[in-house]
């Protein structure tokens, strides 16, 4: 097993959805990251949080042996995100976007972090994605998330960002705007084009398509779920049992771990959206897990 | 082999997309449902076509061995609709729906059509699919289509229908409409205790769900293709690939039945939209989908 190393936000998100509401409620991608992925493997997260940042919610990674090392707490409060979802689940719409004190973040790894072996650049400015991936030695296998915010104003840098990556999870909105195709299929290749030897998009209730240039697609819907509670959180959900499934393994992905590891990522996913906030995720074990694995295997099959 | 009766509409279509346009191009479900199931099946056609329906349209039916006794020619204008898909390949734009001689069409059977033992009531008005299904004997498996239109117009008969028939096949909006659910998923139970044994949700490139009250879920995503040229006619293409493989078998079709037609509804699909009108579709064999069925095996297989 290799240690999984991550950047992102840590949050607190104040959410209405058909069915109910949340104040505060625990957020960010790199919450939802950390908890999926450290079913699988160690995970080390760096972000930064405020003065208001609770003990319990320190608690929760330490309960999962997550190191909180990197997590260093500033002056001022944590980044808010208060929105709504409306008649689209697959859509949130942003009330408000308190950034606090994520907007002056300044990611320094603790010394014993560099030589983290999996990487997971959540969806942070591409700037401060490549300032965290310089301070690692060896990284083995490495993945970006984005948002068309940083495709339309910092797109120079994203490039930067791509072009050192192994794999990116992206939804299907932004890989059609990355690269001006007009479905998920043809911005596939695109994507791979600018560096990266694999790309996952990201389709909420649609699942999920993964491509290598090597082997071609890799696309299954999500697992059914009826009732989707609030889907805040889902992708990166997705993302962290992508990578905690690779870095179980603990050795340079081949296409066939990807499958796997995409479908770890969207099985995690259908038990987040089932609660509010990580609610739902925070419980999750492996054993829910494998369940779910077996009757997806059955959702699919035709033979 | 058994017979399929299909009932629907044969159209002209001016259809503009990204990639082109095409003036007055055959169009129609039932032209398109019939293309598709006749590379399985011996098919009948029941419509309504004007005077200027020209006969290489006929013509085309006939080369597939299609009975069209049931097509009549009556004095005015073949039904014609006008669209165009911008942005969202998903949905189309309608410029205008002419609906000329479409508008009285009053469907009778011919007399040898009446021991069908499956039955396509595509897309028309319910109190016309009623009329249709009264006057065949003894089906064996009788599917519908239906649109929001009838759905917010024409509940009561729609229910009807819904009452006497052993496949739903609708895409996602309308099983939402109908039953208030929120998603594919809730919607499937409530449509099948309408009625129906089995529901099939067409989403488009995102696949479809097959859902059996019997066996629960049964989803894929569609074919991968990167450019779709022509979106129209890819859901009654999907109900002719669907019923054509049923009616092959000839017998009452099992669950496991049911998912190979839906498999190889959406591989017929998957050429429809790859030209404009039926170009591709009257072009294709059973050995290009024998092609694309192995190909799609490896696109959705991760054991």
């Amino acid at each position: 097993m290799s240690e999984i190393l991550v950047v992102g936000s840590l949050a607190y998100d104040s959410v209405q959805t058909p069915w109910g509401k949340v104040e505060r409620a625990l957020g960010g991608s790199a919450n939802y990251f950390s908890l999926a992925s450290s079913l699988y493997s160690r995970v080390r997260v760096v972000g930064v949080v405020g003065e208001d940042y609770e003990a319990k919610d320190f608690d929760l990674l330490k309960s999962r042996n997550v190191d909180v090392s990197g997590m260093t707490v500033q002056k001022g409060k944590t980044f808010h995100w208060s929105g709504s979802y409306e008649g689209d689940m697959n859509e949130a719409i942003t009330h408000a976007t308190d950034l606090n004190v994520f907007e002056k973040f300044d990611p320094v790894l603790p010394e014993h972090y560099r030589d983290s072996k999996f990487v997971f650049l959540a969806n942070i400015s591409p700037d401060l994605q490549l300032k965290v991936l310089e301070q690692v030695k060896a990284p083995l296998f490495v993945g970006m998330d984005t948002m068309n915010f940083w495709i339309s104003s910092k797109i120079d840098d994203l490039k930067k960002v791509l072009g050192k990556v192994d794999v990116v999870l992206i939804n299907e909105g932004e890989a059609m705007m990355l690269t001006g195709a007009h479905n998920a299929i043809e911005a596939a290749a695109k994507v791979c084009a600018m560096g990266p030897k694999a790309l996952v998009i990201k389709r909420g209730e649609y699942g999920f398509v993964l491509y290598t240039p090597k082997e071609g697609f890799f696309i299954l819907p999500a697992f059914p779920v009826d009732k989707v509670t609030d889907p805040t959180g889902a992708g990166d959900t997705f993302a962290g049992g992508f990578f905690g499934h690779l870095a179980s393994l603990g050795r340079k992905p081949e296409v066939a771990d990807l499958k796997m590891a995409c479908v770890q990522g969207t099985l995690l996913a259908s038990f987040t959206i089932q609660d509010f906030s990580v609610k739902a995720l925070a419980k999750v074990t492996l054993a829910d897990i494998e369940e779910r694995f077996h009757r997806m295997k059955k959702v699919v099959s035709f033979l």
